[in-house]
């Protein structure tokens, strides 16, 4: 998607240790236009699949999910990390290990929201290493849910999570993959898509 | 809002200790449609307020914020709890005391993000005890901006939150005000607005 590789390539900073920070419109401000943009393609790339609802995880996941769900009509779960008091009844729980912040969450989606029935779109802001879309997957899974798909905004097309993901037969659309990127120059490759 | 509390009394669930939960459609399960309206109604109620940035919290805020944030045509900034290797500079940043979670939390905004020119519209998911809420007006003045209101969707009007921002000469709406709720008979009343 050329309006997001533009920006990455304007807004985003190569940082040392493979980190592309895109906080100024991505993960921290959220630039809501771009996201509507964003939104409006998931929808074109997934527009025949009998798509009911779109699942994604606290924290910066949820606002290009809710966006991208007026565009398809559905609702958004989001699966929360660690229990809290006011999540009862029973739940599906997955492991995720988090290289952002080096530790592993427990992540929760309770039973009443995802079944069998369920035809679901996974939307994420970025993919990396694949582990947080693997229990995203696992939740799905447990649910007896359908993935119908995954729209992820940013991946790092250098990291595994990827080639991981698409060799599970899952399809997996990229508004834009970091082929390489260089922390001395700054300059972003990106894949041909 | 007529339509939220009709949700509320259709959807929500009064259980012991003064919990309502309502997280088929507000903070687990988003029912976008309904976050729709209710952001068309945040910008009804502030439209003579010059708004140039909502700030919220994570993760429960964050849908509503960015709904709401596309009445308003504004960016989104999601104040962060507890540190990230992915923020880097500098932050403001204060505590939080968890009711749910019965715990502090360290809450940071990059000051990249918030400066003394903006004018902000913080909104958040529910107002209780009002510790997230004083939190991030802490976060807004340490950053020299204005605070132009702040707008919830569910407020506990039976705990002191809201009369602690009110107070403070901080223009406070709520979208529904819980008066009073009975976990035996599932009874909620709200305050006349």
């Amino acid at each position: 998607m050329k309006l997001l590789e533009d920006r990455i390539r304007k807004d985003g900073v190569v940082k040392a240790g493979n980190v592309l920070k895109v906080d100024s419109f991505l993960n921290h401000q959220m630039d809501i236009k771009l996201f509507n943009e964003m939104g409006r393609e998931f929808k074109r790339l997934f527009a025949d699949r009998p798509i009911n609802k779109i699942l994604t995880i606290e924290a910066s996941g949820i606002g290009i999910a809710c966006i991208a769900a007026q565009h398809f009509g559905v609702p958004v779960v989001f699966a929360k990390k660690a229990q809290s008091i006011n999540i009862d009844g029973e739940v599906y729980s997955t492991k995720i290990q988090s290289f952002t912040h080096n530790k592993v969450y427990d992540v929760i989606v309770s039973k009443k929201y995802i079944n069998t029935t369920d035809h679901i779109l996974i939307i994420d802001d970025f993919l990396a290493n694949g582990c947080a879309l693997e229990g995203l997957i696992d939740l799905v899974k447990s649910a007896g849910a359908t993935i119908e798909g995954i729209g992820i905004c940013i991946e790092k097309g250098f990291q595994q999570g990827g080639d991981i993901i698409r060799k599970k037969g899952v399809r997996l659309e990229s508004l834009a993959i970091v082929e390489s990127m260089n922390d001395e120059t700054g300059e972003i490759v990106f894949r041909e898509q």
